[in-house]
């Protein structure tokens, strides 16, 4: 499918017009944050390659790094197998998280230290 | 924080009731599905070890393989930095996704082959 068909299949009633963002370190391949994203967001992402979400607390537009300069450099996107996740690949410029760590993901609840 | 403080600050008001949980490849590190966890699925998780959801579709909790036989055994489970996302990191049996693909995300948007 072309870019154009694929953002037509974009399920976004699902979710009240917005899709949730998987994203993800194109080098470390560590998962950095989840955030969400409206048409625009997507749209204005596949324009720019800068990672563009929708900001539920500030109900706006939110261009990654506008603010912190920790933007993130878009490598690709792609969507799943039934149209209602998005996963950014993106090169991350600084710390992705608000606390100051390298991925939002910084509270373990269970780390299973057996092998299988 | 201890599991169980952390458990108690997982946020499922947001999405009613329900919490996004990005699934991601232990071994290769892909990002493998998105899919949702109610407090029982995360419970369930954390107890058995099993990749536990709650099945939008059929409103139901789903342990990830039961049917198909393509089971998620857990390694980590985290937390994010609002606690209103999970990350399960897992061994994967089979191939994730019901179209056979080996990630549900392969519906590519944009591939940018551009060195940075």
């Amino acid at each position: 499918m072309t870019t154009k068909e694929l953002l037509e299949k974009l399920d976004f009633k699902k979710g009240n017009g917005l899709i949730p963002v998987v994203v993800q370190d194109a080098q470390t391949k560590e998962t950095l944050m989840l955030a969400y994203a409206n048409r625009e967001a997507v749209e204005n992402t596949l324009k720019t390659k800068k990672a563009t979400y929708w900001s539920r607390s500030r109900n706006e537009l939110w261009v990654k790094g506008e603010t912190s300069g920790h933007t993130q450099k878009i490598i690709s996107v792609t969507t799943d197998c039934d149209y209602d996740a998005l996963l950014y690949v993106v090169e991350q410029v600084g710390n992705v998280c608000h606390t100051g760590a390298a991925t939002c993901f910084h509270n373990p609840l269970l780390q299973n230290t057996q092998k299988s």
